[in-house]
């Protein structure tokens, strides 16, 4: 039982990659805490607001009444706030986890925007340039996966680690864009170590139940995501 | 000495605010490095395309003939490397390191970008976009440093730490662009504590050193970066 004021929230969207890492990190670390749901769009709550007045985006994390945003720092926060309990997240060798933020980075800053100019952007000839720029994504960390990490299961070495989070928290966004636009992405011909990976992530049960369906991720995009995108400035 | 293999180089560009991170981050560490000064433009180096074959931009660190990429991973690489030596360079508290990663994170990804406007875009609307911006972000920051850093002389304490580097990387190009657009941002009578924060930084001699001149950096921008920009895609 958290003492007063040591109480963990989450201010989250269930479909959010960022707030899927941030509850897997949170699983990992045995961190109890409550959940809660965030509208999506305009309708923001006043405690996201005076949360993150900067960006009035999830995840927020309220620890001892403080809140904590961009996922991630979360993480880097609840990895060291419990170390004592459950695996380090981030690597402790230096160069590890120099390594873990790069490509986390990478998925972030370059793989996301391009795989959502597939399902977002309008013109046909940008939607090629975000299918071929997330073939290269992909076909990057798969090289990074043969040349830094392929000895151990995970990009973490023997357990799940920083790079595991944020890249299944990226895949299963992949896979929402498969059934969106019809076109196979992540090719386990393509990508076998990725592919294998994959399978190895999914047989975690207790991380797997922090990831939505894909068909529940589609339906969401249908009603919620893309009515909120076409309402919205193009391309933003 | 360093023993063989342990050499550090820095591949940079003086005028990269990355690069400038960099360089007073091994400076607060006392680490002796060797520094390779890199072309803009097109002309990368082999050395930097085989270092950081993803972006191919600078600053990399090579240590141990290892290379590291992006700024903020390299100085939590140099702050973890050489932890008995020099200062903490990010807090050592995890809520406050949050807050320091957090701020210079929104320096990154929202003060730089609504600067680069100004002298970067054509059209008259984004430039004035560009203008209201930079005056949001440093109202953010100047707001920031009132609520959470002003019982010390610097963001990062008694001492200079992750985010006054961040921030005074920043501001050697606002006063670029002050020079090159006649537009006065940095207003002391709207910052008045990060104008005290400024004078105080430039009183740290041994690091003002590695801040290009206002003249030097303006000088550069209509001989080297202005045509870059002038040849590439707009707004990129």
């Amino acid at each position: 039982m958290a003492a007063s004021g040591e109480e963990v929230k989450l201010l989250g969207a269930w479909a959010s990659p960022y707030v899927i890492r941030v509850k897997i990190a949170l699983e990992l670390k045995g961190v109890s805490y409550e959940y809660l749901e965030q509208q999506l769009g305009n309708n923001k709550s006043e405690l996201l607001i005076k949360s993150n007045p900067v960006y009035k985006k999830v995840p927020v994390l309220i620890h001892k009444d403080r809140p904590i945003c961009e996922s991630a720092i979360i993480i880097q926060y609840i990895d060291e706030v419990w170390a004592g309990t459950g695996p380090s997240i981030l690597p402790s060798d230096p160069y590890e986890r120099a390594i873990a933020l790069f490509w986390a980075g990478y998925i972030d800053d370059t793989c996301f925007p391009a795989l959502l100019k597939i399902i977002k952007v309008k013109a046909e000839n940008e939607k090629a340039e975000g299918i071929k720029q997330s073939f290269v994504g992909l076909g990057l960390i798969e090289e990074a996966y043969e040349k830094s990490f392929k000895e151990k299961p995970f990009f973490g070495g023997d357990n799940v680690g920083y790079l595991d989070i944020a890249f299944e928290s990226f895949l299963c966004w992949v896979k929402m864009t498969e059934k969106i636009s019809g076109i196979k992405l992540f090719d386990e011909a393509k990508f076998p170590l990725l592919a294998k990976w994959a399978e190895r992530f999914d047989s975690v049960t207790t991380l797997k139940e922090h990831i939505p369906k894909t068909d529940k991720m589609v339906e969401l995009y249908w009603k919620v995501i893309k009515p909120i995108w076409d309402t919205s400035a193009p391309n933003n």
